[in-house]
C-alpha cells in the first residue's frame, strides 16, 4: 500500500489554519497517486487541546472542517485518515471520542476510536475523552488495517514492568487478522524517548509479522516538543524508514516493498545524539512558542552566565540574530566579566545587546525601604530587589518593543528556588527550565564543538547570581554534579530520600535537597510555562500541592 | 446507630498531624460510647493530595496510620470509618484505591473502594485511582451500612441532564438492602453547592427511605475550600442535623431517632445568604492558605480601590489585625483619595499600614530606558513599570519581614488581564481571583451592612487603576454589570460568543470580551493560586493552551 504520511506542526484550536495543512499536503502529493494518506493524532485541533474541547463550537467546527475533507475524496482516488474528536452521541460519559477516521470517495469509511486514555505526567484524556468500547479491521484495497492511536500501542507486556491497562489493542488487531498497522499518534520527545518508541513498534511488528506505520505530530505547543520521528517498520523488525526529528515532513512509503517510494525522502536527523537532540528539541519548542503566540522577536537577560548565553544561542537559531536582543544589565555586585562576557557572546551571536545599570534604580528602592529596612542585615530583600529591578527593565522593554521576554532559569536553579520570583523567573517562556545546570553544560560544549559560540570565559567561571559581594552559587547550593544527580533521583525517579541514602549520598545534602524542592513548589507554580525535555519536567506533568508538609512515620 | 461525626480539617501531606486530629476526636468523644466514628474521605493524607500520591513512602505512611488507628480500636467499642489511599496489589493499573476503610477492634472489617473517580474541573482522580469493581454492605451491628466515598454518591439521574457515568453505585447499595447509608467526602464549595447537595442526599434518603449520613471534610487547601456542612438526613427527606460550615465540627448523632444525640450541638451557621457564605468561604481559604503555608503575617498593597478594601477586611477577619499590614504606594498618577482612603481604611481595621511613594522609582527607571524610550508615547510600558515597582517594594517587606503578599485583582480583572503580571499579580495568594467585580461590590455592602468598615469613599469612587493621568476602568473596559454577565455566559457557562451575542449582548463587546480572556491564558498561567468560590474558577480547574488560537470554522 502507497501512504503518504503527513507529519504536520498543527497550531492548537487552528482548525481553519491546521485543515488548510492537510489539505496542502494533499495538494502536493496526489499526484504521486497514493492509496492513502494519514495525518497524526487530533490533527485537527492540534494536540493537546486542552479544555478547548470544552467547547462545543469548537469540536463542532472540527466536525465542519472533516465534512470539508470528505468532500475533498470525492474527486481523489486516495483516502485519508486523520485524527478527529468525535462526539459519541451517548446519553453519559464525557460525549467525546479521540477517534482515527478513515475518508474514502466522500465517505466516512471507518471510525476507530481510542480506547487506552492517558491520564498521568502530562496528559489528562479522561478528562475529554469515552473510551472506545473495541478495536476492529477497516478494510481497505487489498489490506485489512489494524487502526489505532497514539496509546493504544503503548500497552505492551514486553516494555513494562507493569502495564498500565488490562487491554492491549494492537494484539486484538492482530487476532483479527490485521495486514498492515497504523498508529496515530502525538508522542511528545523527551531525552532518549526515540530508543523507546522504535522499541515499541518493532515489538509490535516482529511479534505480530506485519508492517507497521506509526505517524507522529511535531513541533512545540506550550510545554510539549513533538519530535515526529515517523516511521515504517517492516514485520521483520527493520526500521525501513524514518521522518526527519523536529521538522515537518510528508514522504511517501510503500508497505509492499517496505521502503521510501520516492527517492528523494529526507534524510535521518540529527540522530540519536542526545545532546543534539536536545538542542534541536529546544530549538523547536522555543521557536514554535514564540510563534505560535504570535511574537517575532525576544529580549533575553544576559548575565554573562552559561544559562543565558545557552539561551540566547537557541533563539538565534530559532528565530535568527535580528529577531534576538540581549539585554545586560550590571548591578552594585556585578563582575566586570558580566558585561564584557555578554557582549562578547552578542558580538559572536550577531545580536544588538543593550546595557543598562540597575545600581541607579537599586538603590532608589533602598533609599524608599530605608525606614523599614534600617537595622537589618543585607540579605534576601536586597538581592531580589536586584533580580525584580532587572524582571521590571526586562518587561518594560517588551511593553515597549512587542518583544517576548525570555528566562533563563535551568531545572537544577528552579528545583531548589535558586532564583527570584517576578525577577529572573519574569518572561513568557522558561526555555531551560526542565535542563539540569549539568546538561546546561554539556549542550554549551556541543555547541562549542568546532566554534567558540559560548566564550570560553563564560563556559569556565565559576556559576554565580551576583546579587552579594562574592558570590557563588556554591556558597548555598552543592555542587551541580552531586545536586543534578539527587534531583534525578527524587523528581524523575521518584525516590524517597531515604531510598537516596542508601545509594551513597551524604544525607544532609540529600535531606536539604528534597525539602528544599518540596519548599519551592510555589515559586514553579507561578513560573513561565517550560520546555519539557525529560522524562519529568515542573508544569504540567508534576502536580503538587503548595500548602503541603510531608510529616510522615 | 449513634454516629460521631469528625468534619476535620487535614493539611495535604501531615499524616502524622491528621492522624493526630483523628485521636483527638476519638478521645474527646469515646466516653459517649458512640457506635462509630466517620472521617472524611481521604482524612489521612488531606485532600487533594495530588501528586504526593505517587510518592510511595507517603502512601505506605498512610498505612501506617491506619495501623496506628486499627491498634486504638482494640481497646475501644466504637468503630472508626476513614478514608485513605489503599495499594490494590493488582498487576496492573495505577495501583491505588481511593478507599473508605472501617476498621472495629485490631481490625479491617470493610474496604469500599471508589468506584467513579471525578476528572473534571479542579479532579484528576484517574490520574491516581483505579475504580474500585462494586459495592458491597458493611454488615456493623444491628444496620447494613452502605458505605461510598463521595462522587459515588453524585450520579444521581434526578440532578443531571445527563449522567457522567454508566453506575449509581448508591442503587446498588440500596438494592443490596443497606439500612443506613453513609458517604465519606472531600466536597468543595463553591457558591450556592449547599443546595445542590443538600437535595442529592435528599434525594438519595427519599428514594431507597433509608438515612443518609454525609461527612464532609472542612477547610482550605490550596484553591479548594471545603465547607464542611456534614449532615443527617432521615429518610423522609428532612436534614434534622448540618454541622456548621467553614469550621471544624464534632457531632454525636443517632440515626435511629434522627437528630443530634447531643444536645449541645452546633447551630447551623452562615446559613444559606450567598454574600455571607463567600466571605466565610474567602476568610477560611485565606486563613488557611496562610497557616498551612507556615505564614503567619500578611502584607496588601492598599490602592484605595474597592479589591484591596476587601482583602484587608478579609485578611483580618481571617488573621486578625496585628497579622496585616497595609501598604499604600503612591505614584505620579495616584489620586489624594489613594492615601487618605487607604489609611482612614487601616485605621478602621486598625492595622498598621505604612506610606512608600514610587515616584522616585518611576523616575529612575525612565532614566534608565530613556536612551529606548525616547520619541515613543506613553503606554503600557510606563504604566506597567510603576504596577512592577510596587509589587518589587511589597516583595522585598516580604522578603524582609516574612510575611505574605497578598494579591487583591478580582476575577473579572484576572479574565480580561487587566493587572500586570509580576505587578499587582505579584504574591502568595490571589484572595479574589474567582470573585467577579459586580461579587466584589456586593461582599463590600454585606460587611458595611451596619457599620461602615470599608469608608463609602473607597465604595463609591469609580474604579481606576491609576497608572495614567485620569484614567478609569471605564477608559477600556465595558461596564462591570455587562463584563460579569458575558463572563458568567462564556467561562461558568461555556457559551460561544455567537450564543451570547444571541442573548442580546452587542456583538463587539462580546467578540472584544470572549478575545481578551482567550488572548490572557499567559497571564493566568503565571497568576498565584487564587480562592475557588465558583463553578468554574481559574487554576486547576480551568486548563488552557497558552500558544493557540481560536480559528474556526
Amino acid at each position: 500500500m502507497r501512504i503518504v504520511i503527513g507529519q504536520i506542526n498543527p497550531v492548537v484550536g487552528d482548525i481553519k489554519g491546521n485543515l488548510q495543512m492537510i489539505f496542502d499536503v494533499l495538494a502536493d502529493w496526489r499526484h504521486r497517486q497514493p492509496d492513502i494518506f494519514v495525518f497524526p493524532e487530533l490533527c485537527i485541533t492540534g494536540y493537546p487541546p486542552r479544555d478547548l474541547l470544552e467547547r462545543t463550537w469548537l469540536v463542532r467546527s472540527a466536525g465542519e472542517a472533516a465534512q470539508h475533507l470528505m468532500r475533498e475524496t470525492e474527486s481523489m482516488n486516495a483516502g485519508i485518515v486523520i485524527g478527529i474528536p468525535v462526539p459519541t452521541g451517548r446519553s453519559n460519559g464525557k460525549g467525546l471520542f479521540n477517534s482515527a477516521v478513515l475518508i474514502h470517495g466522500g465517505k466516512r469509511l471507518f471510525q476507530q476510536n481510542k480506547r487506552l486514555l492517558p491520564v498521568y505526567d502530562v496528559f489528562d484524556e479522561e478528562r475529554y475523552f469515552d473510551s472506545g468500547a473495541g478495536h476492529g479491521i477497516a478494510e481497505f484495497r487489498s489490506e485489512k488495517i489494524g487502526l489505532s492511536v497514539c496509546e493504544d500501542a503503548w500497552n505492551d507486556p514486553a516494555l513494562w514492568h507493569k502495564p498500565m491497562y488490562d487491554h492491549n489493542p494492537i494484539d486484538d488487531l492482530a487476532k483479527q487478522g490485521a495486514t498492515l498497522m497504523i498508529n496515530i499518534s502525538a508522542s511528545p520527545y523527551y531525552v532518549g524517548k526515540e530508543k523507546l518508541r522504535r522499541q515499541l513498534i518493532r515489538n509490535h511488528a516482529v511479534k505480530y509479522a506485519v508492517p507497521f506505520v506509526f505517524v507522529n505530530q511535531v513541533g512545540g505547543n506550550d510545554e510539549l516538543i513533538f519530535d515526529g520521528r515517523s516511521m515504517l517498520v517492516e514485520s521483520s523488525g527493520t526500521i525501513s524508514v524514518e521522518a526527519t526529528a523536529f521538522q515537518t515532513a510528508t514522504l511517501l512509503i510503500d508497505t509492499r516493498v517496505s521502503r521510501l517510494a520516492d527517492p528523494i525522502g529526507p534524510t535521518i536527523y540529527p540522530g540519536d545524539d542526545a545532546a543534539e537532540n536536545m538542542f534541536q528539541a529546544l530549538t523547536l519548542g522555543l521557536k514554535d512558542y514564540v510563534r505560535k503566540c504570535r511574537f517575532e522577536k525576544v529580549l533575553i537577560g544576559l548575565s554573562g552566565g552559561i544559562d543565558s548565553a545557552l539561551t540566547a544561542v537557541l533563539a538565534v537559531h530559532a528565530l535568527g540574530p535580528k529577531n534576538v536582543t540581549g539585554v545586560t544589565m550590571p548591578g552594585p555586585f556585578s563582575s566586570g566579566g558580566s558585561v564584557t562576557d555578554s557582549l562578547k557572546l552578542a558580538e559572536t551571536l550577531n545580536i544588538d545587546c543593550h546595557v543598562i545599570n540597575i545600581t541607579d534604580i537599586y538603590n532608589t528602592f533602598l533609599t524608599s525601604l530605608e525606614p523599614y529596612f534600617r537595622n537589618t542585615e543585607f540579605g534576601t530583600a536586597e538581592e531580589n530587589i536586584q533580580a525584580r529591578a532587572r524582571g521590571n527593565l526586562l518587561m518594560a522593554l517588551s511593553n515597549k518593543t512587542g518583544a517576548m521576554v525570555l528566562t533563563t532559569g535551568n531545572k537544577s536553579e528552579v528545583a531548589v528556588g535558586y532564583c527570584t520570583l517576578y525577577g529572573d523567573m519574569s518572561g513568557g517562556l522558561s526555555v531551560l527550565s526542565d535542563v539540569p545546570k549539568t546538561w546546561v553544560y554539556k549542550l554549551a560544549r556541543h555547541i562549542n564543538r568546532s566554534d567558540e559560540v559560548i566564550p570560553c570565559a563564560i563556559l569556565n567561571k565559576p556559576p554565580s547570581a551576583e546579587l552579594r559581594r562574592n558570590q557563588t552559587d556554591q556558597d548555598t547550593l552543592p555542587p551541580y554534579d552531586i545536586l543534578d544527580a539527587i534531583l534525578g533521583l527524587y523528581i524523575d525517579d521518584g525516590l524517597s530520600s531515604n531510598d537516596i541514602i542508601e545509594r551513597g549520598y551524604k544525607a544532609d545534602t540529600v535531606r536539604w535537597v528534597t525539602t528544599t524542592v518540596d519548599r519551592n513548589e510555589y515559586k514553579r507554580r507561578q513560573a513561565a510555562p517550560g520546555l519539557k525535555v525529560t522524562s519529568k519536567a515542573f508544569g504540567a506533568g508534576r502536580r503538587m500541592p503548595v500548602a503541603a508538609r510531608q510529616n510522615i512515620f
